[in-house]
């Protein structure tokens, strides 16, 4: 993983330095797809060929997956498998998923099993993808019946994530992906929630140098994380601070109402309010902490009952057996997962979620 | 990998042995599901069910693909996974694969990607899958533009071969199954070679001592290939003897005039034909081959023009970046590969192919 700017301008070079020369024996160029939003080609399409045409090799095919999350799907799949045979794709053939989380975990499954398997490349737009879905190797599409049911583990050979690119990315969607950051400080590093806290005009106002510093801490908690338990045996549960409530928010909305990074933004608040009652974290640390989160806000209101909420819960996913896992930040920096919160104090930090909607961080 | 009769009596607690307790903590089950073709269901479906009722185990939830190349698709592990979801599948669940090979390849694949990998168990009920399919870690389906292209390497937790599911089989699968075993003696086991010139009658009256040594010959030959090449660089390329003009075959006749086993019982014809031009194989060594591919037919007429299969070798997938590799057998009992083969060699090959197939083994 590499973070930097200008890393576009220089990718050509940079992708062959990571799965080797494009230009194969005998003048034979390997075929290059790129998977991208139109969105994105319109903005970063020109910068992302240039250093193609100068290195002399033909520029990336590019494939295109349309903005939103119903359109991460099987179908989606077999088109693009489709369309890349179809452009004379082989088993030599490279993939670069050249956008937001979507195109990355969609690229990333069309890699994994497009002809079982071809070498794939993320270059991450968005600071959400930039920080988080970029990295760990999940890839995978929706089913009508839940989020990334159906995927595979794959790490991508090079990550390049350009934080020029973030120049042309909507504020909403940068703000919701910092809360990935405030995640990232809460439960593995104290250093950070401080920068956080002391530089959120710089950060919110991107500035490289401060962008940089986010993203970097960020990534290195993940990278570790992961590295240390690839399959989610158990330190890697830890990641999903603030998704137990997050994903229940998200369903009972239907993933229309927010962001998801806002989504496990209520969850972190949710998340420490049981944290609170449990003493993990003191009444102080619990009111600093809310506070970074609103502090990259605003957040969504919540439109939803806590009884909806509480519901959806019970379906979530990453409940292996029915048992609620649940990630708790014990003070600051630090955090750890438990197995027997109940049904009562689900629901009383339910409650206090749907309260602060009403009354702070909107 | 398990070959035997009345394994299928005994599976519950032979699962169990290979995948751990299916009977968890709490008297709570793990969900188990089977997919199977309803054929196979309405002749087995009993017996593979009573070894859970006398564990007192909940039998395994049925899930059907009918049966057909033409459901080998994305739809169908599409609808599958969905059905999985909605009966209560997660990542804790089992599936079992209890069919011919395109059940055992969508039901590992979907096995391999839903929720980003569960377990399964291959029970192979045709004799090709006995020996073939159910090895190797190879799942995936078909695109429109051509079989296999979108897929995942996954080995199954257990395979359990029970001979005498075979009583069933149709006797052309038998036969085109076999094939494959001819297969194997040629590339690699010159005692396979004899002993399946010596006991043709017994083997297709399906005397299950005779059927037990070609399975077995068949699948230590392919287990020690495999497990010495798992991702197909070098020396697996061998186990598409036959395959280059086999493929072609299918493709040409779009896969409805043949079974697999009798398109590559011609490409192996074909390719004995090269082989005996390069001199890689003698005159008496071919005839006693060639021999030995028909005493297993009789094997289809071939409707179809030399031109149409030497287009459809063009686009043969195994062909990297447009490189003719070609699998010839070195006298009896051992193979290589060659990537030399030229159009004129290949035309002539598939020439003489035709000329017996109007002459012989038909």
């Amino acid at each position: 993983m590499l973070t930097g700017s200008g890393l576009l301008e220089t990718l050509a070079p940079r992708i062959e330095r990571a799965v080797g020369p494009l230009l194969l024996h005998g003048g034979q160029a390997r075929r290059v797809f790129v998977l991208t939003s139109p969105q994105i080609w319109a903005l970063w399409g020109e910068a992302f060929c240039a250093s193609f045409d100068r290195a002399g090799i033909e520029p990336p095919i590019a494939l295109f997956l349309p903005p939103g999350e119903e359109h991460k799907t099987i179908k989606s799949v077999e088109r693009l498998t489709r369309e890349i045979v179809r452009a004379g794709g082989d088993r030599g053939s490279l993939l670069i998923a050249f956008g937001g989380g979507i195109v990355g975990d969609v690229g990333g499954f069309v890699a994994a099993i497009f002809m079982r398997g071809i070498p794939y490349v993320q270059v991450p737009t968005t600071f959400l993808a930039q920080v988080d879905s970029s990295l760990g190797g999940k890839v995978g599409v929706n089913l009508p019946e839940g989020k990334n049911l159906v995927g595979n583990f794959l790490q991508p050979k090079a990550v390049f994530a350009d934080i020029g690119v973030l120049g042309t990315l909507p504020d909403r969607e940068l703000r919701a992906g910092l809360m990935e950051s405030v995640k990232a400080g809460i439960i593995r590093d104290r250093a950070l929630v401080r920068f956080m806290e002391e530089h959120a005009d710089a950060i919110l106002a991107r500035e490289p140098k401060a962008l940089e510093r986010v993203i970097a801490a960020s990534v290195r908690m993940k990278a570790e994380v992961v590295r240390r338990d690839e399959r989610e045996g158990g330190l890697r549960m830890i990641l999903n601070f603030g998704h137990t409530v997050g994903h229940a928010l998200e369903q009972a909305t239907r993933y229309k109402a927010m962001l998801h990074g806002e989504a496990v933004a209520w969850g972190m608040v949710a998340a420490l309010a049981v944290a609170r009652r449990r003493g993990t974290i003191t009444g102080s640390q619990m009111e600093r902490l809310e506070k970074l989160v609103y502090r990259y806000g605003p957040l969504p209101r919540l439109k939803v009952s806590a009884a909806r909420v509480l519901a959806a819960t019970g379906s979530d996913k990453k409940n292996m057996g029915g048992v609620r896992r649940f990630v708790l930040p014990i003070g600051i920096g630090d955090a750890g997962v438990v197995e027997d919160v109940t049904a009562a104090e689900l629901e009383a930090a339910v409650k206090y979620m749907l309260v602060r909607a009403r009354t702070a961080g909107t």
